[in-house]
């Protein structure tokens, strides 16, 4: 379950076809590109957009994943990702999630993401403070 | 422009990260990916799912796809798929595209692609009648 | 069948797991990515390197697609796409493809891309000199 | 650096365009496909081959994944992906990963999948005997 003292940004589409494997069911990778498509939207959600990140020469990395496969969604399923914010330090962020199903609530996959905060250079940095306010957890 | 004596499917979704490519831009195999959700979307639309022909132990399977690529979209855009059938035979549809910024309206990307209904075994086979009446072009 | 008179680079991989969807066959945007690469191939083998080219500032963009299916790829099968010039103009490149099992020579899909060379800006412009001596077609 | 007790196979192949992002580097998603590959090659570097797994009714489910990423590889880059078994229990077993440069070596990505058999009904079971027999770790 989502903790309930977090910010929660809730993101639904259904399973594209393409996401599926010749095991009939939501291949292991396409989950990771929900999980990042809801860090968008989490962004987007508290009333920023990260193009704007970029546009200003800052990048968020991921420098470590952690996903747990619990059940397979399957295409044409109605997908819910939960995504919050575990932690939050001058460098570094870490994003926690929960993919279900948006009508059933079956769970399918928790996850978590760290990140850190990098120039064009690729050089590691602060992350920019008018960035930052949109990421507090609570 | 979509036609105006056809029933058309919008779609609308964010560009996710991943779909991007080096040149900074949507790579251009993820517009495919576009269409085929569209499509998805437009059997959804019109009150069937195409889950349920799969089910059924049918297959629309893709035979031809040509694809125009008139302006590259970016991370974030918001994209508009319009769907719409081009001609339905016995055996063949033809599906036809365009993909669209959905606040501008600026044009990325139209296309085409026609398929045939297969059987599990991968043979050619009619469209199954009670999927054909969601198929009409009009 | 590739032409004759035309230089063929072949290039050879396994199909990824990733690469097949529920049908239980290659997903149909997998070749388009397929296509790609071997025309990453081609200009490896002609002692070349596209990454030298986006290095000066130059991109080969996209500018329209055909694929034909055939039949379908499989998992594990082991894949061959030949791929030579169609056509080579100032501004403009054509490809064609082929893809087949590398083994068998059971023909999977035929293909042909259309390219414009343009700059960062995303303007269209000359092929460089010391690129289109890698793309004459014979 | 690859454990030296352990049967090690290394899997090699060039970055394709479509695997990277916006960031002008390799997308994280791709690393996962890339070890999925590898640990194809792997069962087909102890002379088996997963094809046979799955005909038979069976399949190694993914349960867990972890990925460190260390540096980030760029187009073009020439890959080298190191697997090998680092458990093997009776119903499960857990593959680790280094993800470099062919060439110079250089370090990407580390990473860890756990996965349990199941059959066709998507059922924990035996990893069958005569598959068992190519995951020895040493």
């Amino acid at each position: 379950m989502p903790p309930s003292d977090r910010y929660i940004a809730n993101t639904e589409f259904y399973v594209r076809y393409a996401e599926t494997d010749a095991m009939g069911i939501v291949h292991h990778a396409s989950y990771i590109i929900w999980l990042e498509e809801s860090r968008s939207s989490y962004i987007r959600s508290r009333g920023y957009d990260y193009v704007e990140v970029e546009r200003a020469g800052y990048f968020l990395s991921v420098v470590e994943l952690k996903v747990r496969y619990r059940a397979p969604a399957r295409y044409g399923d109605l997908i819910r990702v939960a995504c919050w914010v575990e932690s939050l330090a001058s460098r570094a962020i870490t994003f926690e999630y929960e993919v279900s199903h948006a009508t059933t609530g079956a769970l399918f996959v928790t996850g978590e993401s760290r990140h850190i905060a990098t120039n064009k250079a690729g050089q590691p940095t602060l992350i920019p403070e008018n960035f930052r306010q949109y990421l507090t957890p609570g």
